[in-house]
């Protein structure tokens, strides 16, 4: 990219080795979860740490901090890509400024070690074991708050580091709607006996690996992907990383059984990745080329996996394609695959979760982080809490703490505030979906054709062109004239599993 | 590492951003050439120059080059290990600190536009295109050999890049006495009427990929590697890349005819990363990590693809594998496959040589790099002088320069001097074989069970333990009391090949 500002021009062109590295630890990541041989990862930690280390210290350097004050100085001679450069890097410095290196060091550590005793403690479901860690790695992460300083809640802090802007007024705001719509909905569909509660044969039997790889390949083939700019490849939890613009790599699983699972990853990440793809090509290589918010890209990934891909149009297009690959599939009925696809069972664990109850765990865990920054809850009653409110929302208490409170792998990895952005994420994806149908008007149509062009398009003008110019608060005002209102998703929910 | 020497251990400190740096590298390398989609090449491309920017920046760095000096100061009170660490960095940064910044740009964008033409060259088999660039390159690493400084020819400034202390004289006395020799034996062969000049039609039919992939993967388990520290891709040229001592990576070749290339591209390749995987692991991440030089890495490799993996013992091993993935050879005898590997044929390409013609493509090679930095050749008569070469020692006259001279890449990359380590390799090769066949008594019967140990050892201690500690000329004094010897070469072509 070049700019008219020559301040702007100097600041993209310090921050191209920044970009490298970047780049280079991108790579690191996608290799290490992909094909690297195991052995290498003591060798791996050394070059990642130290990657790191040189991309703050050229972030923070005295010169580009000085490039980047004068920028400052002149927004008001900046346009929007310009002032959105300014604010995604004057963001990322003064988080890092404001952190002392002692602190980032011991988070590093805590992060290491807490995620090691968390992987031993889940499995012998043993919280008492983890307890310690996890007061450390919260400990840790107040004075962060208190470091970077807040209005309000701390809490505010650690959610801001995730959703530019996000508040625990906003949540507060969305979960108050949501957890009791979502409830409503959940008792009517059991109470009903919906053919949605009623669980499908087609999860049991073992598939071939090889022969889902192939139907993946041939949905990422009908989504009219370019594997010039492109590649899918397996690992245990599927993830998507970019390393620029022009290559985007996503990983899908094959567990053997419940082949939707393999399916609905692969479209998950794909949605993910086509946020970049279709970002402007004239913000590679500059801060502005990732998507503008963790929840603005969970909006495109569920939008894909569940909108879309769990829709009724597109399970009919995609249903030939499974009975061909998947051969105990091969006598299910068009309907039969959208009730697989679609079955509704609350359940312990969040990841398996479907479209109905996937926001009531994150709720559970929102209130817990909540709680635990305000002081209102010790950590050693978190167990406790996480059993009751599961019971309360979802009619399930977890008898193993390994299916309660330790399942979830983020808090050992320093992740608190991570958990709404898969809630704003869904919140967003039907906001999405609501506006897209009122512009186009053969939206159900081109999905049963397989015809995605003008969904992408579309997707492309709203949302991806912008990269994070816009912090996401302001995209969804600027694009939709919406916050994070959750009436779209309750209604959404509504038509599709009770169809009123 | 850690050293008794705090100077060392300061050392050791600051190189790790350096080595971590050429781990992202090396990954970025292996992974353009095996997974990166098409169109990343741009990013990548800016990732790259950056990080070697970044990493010139760190080795040059004042406190970097002041503690290299003042472990010089020392040079007495250092262990080898320490004074091997001292010599490579002292070598790196006298290079760099030497060659102007303009310079080093200079060959870089000569680099990229050279090869493209060469490129166009080659396809249209047109020297004259590609003339004026091979020119500009040349007239680059003259200035470059002027900036280094030399004794005796200028030439021997860029020998030394690719084996340290390499020289005119030394190669002088090598190809005076291989070429004639090479000859003799080749032309005997020839008049002889010798079963192993008689083509083979086992490399005339197209094989299953697959199998093939099948087969390699059986001999590396055969030569027991680690996968847990080992992995192997497919690209379109052959290469090993070590991202540390504990992820090594070699990729082979499948052109869907001719089988034993792909099997000698995977055990060639083998060769080189055991190299790395036998290292002496407190080396990981320091400047001694890799191999002594290009000269002894290819002696790795060429032990293990020839003498080793196209002997009539390790033929034997192989030929059930063989039989059962290749379906076209299951009739084929020990013999028929052992005359298919060591078909001996004078033809143009080097890459495709055999073991007895291969040194006399380096020996042209050699010839013309001589004189060009001697100013004893124009660019204009390379052509010429190259055919009339070709005829006098192999018998054979390129019709079409892209048979000739434009055959290789090397040159449009800048590497001048880098041929002639290919021949040093076969050389100490033979010297390697010799040595190891009087302390392992059953050398051959061990190959014919497949017990690979007791050479993998044995090779460990005498060479791949040192890592760069040594020089390659003083490592193959203190292991074998031998120089770039060509008569072990020439003794062991007899042998084989005469059965003299």
């Amino acid at each position: 990219m070049k700019s008219n500002n020559p301040v702007i021009n100097q600041i993209l062109d310090a921050y191209k080795p920044v970009w490298s590295i970047n780049h280079a630890t991108s790579l690191m990541g996608w290799d290490f979860e992909t094909y690297m041989p195991r052995k290498g990862t003591e060798e791996r930690g050394v070059a990642d740490s130290q990657l790191h280390l040189l991309h703050k210290q050229l972030l923070l350097s005295k010169d580009f901090v000085d490039l980047v004050e004068l920028a400052k100085k002149q927004q008001d001679g900046l346009n929007d890509v310009e002032k959105g450069i300014v604010r995604v890097l004057d963001r990322d410095i003064t988080r890092q400024l404001k952190i002392p290196k002692e602190l980032t060091e011991a988070e590093s550590l805590e992060r290491i070690r807490g995620n090691m005793v968390w992987r031993q403690a889940r499995e012998k479901s043993d919280f008492k074991m983890y307890e310690p860690y996890l007061k450390k790695m919260i400990e840790i992460k107040k004075q962060v708050a208190d470091k970077i300083g807040y209005e309000k809640h701390p809490y505010d802090v650690l959610l801001d580091t995730f959703e530019e802007e996000l508040t625990v007024d906003d949540l507060d705001k969305v979960f108050g709607v949501l957890t009791p719509q979502i409830q409503k909905i959940l008792k009517k569909l059991v109470d009903s006996g919906s053919p949605f509660c009623k669980e499908s044969n087609l999860g049991k039997s073992k598939y071939d690996v090889q022969k889902v790889d192939e139907l993946n390949r041939e949905l990422l083939n009908l989504l009219q992907y370019d594997m010039e700019r492109f590649r899918m490849d397996v690992s245990t939890h599927p993830f998507t990383e970019a390393m620029g613009l022009n290559d985007v790599r996503i990983t899908t699983r094959y567990e053997g059984t419940d082949f939707k699972r393999s399916i609905s990853s692969t479209i998950h990440e794909a949605g993910h990745a086509l946020y970049h793809l279709q970002c402007d090509q004239s913000f590679s290589v500059t801060p502005v080329e990732g998507g503008s918010s963790l929840g603005l890209h969970e909006s495109q990934s569920r939008f894909w996996e569940n909108i879309v891909g769990r829709s009724r149009p597109f399970v009919q297009l995609i249903a030939p394609l499974i009975r061909k690959q998947v051969s105990f599939a091969n006598q299910a009925t068009d309907g039969d695959l959208y009730l697989y696809f679609n079955n509704v069972k609350p359940d312990y664990i969040r990841v398996d979760a479907d479209e109905v109850t996937y926001n009531l765990h994150i709720a559970i865990r929102y209130e817990i982080e909540k709680k635990i920054f305000g002081d209102e809850l010790n950590i050693s009653e978190i167990p406790g809490f996480w059993n009751d409110r599961m019971e309360q929302l979802l009619g399930v208490r977890p008898t193993e703490d390994s299916q309660g409170v330790l399942q979830d792998t983020h808090w050992s990895s320093g992740l608190f505030g991570y958990f709404p952005t898969y809630t704003l994420g869904n919140l967003v994806s039907a906001i999405i979906a609501a506006k897209l149908r009122k512009d186009l008007k053969n939206y159900e149509e081109n999905i049963r054709k397989g015809d995605f062009e003008p969904i992408k398009e579309w997707l492309r003008l709203k949302i991806h062109q912008h990269g994070s110019v816009y912090a996401p608060k302001m995209l969804l005002k600027n694009t939709f004239n919406e916050e994070y209102n959750p009436d779209y998703f309750v209604t959404y929910l509504e038509t599709k599993y009770l169809g009123s």
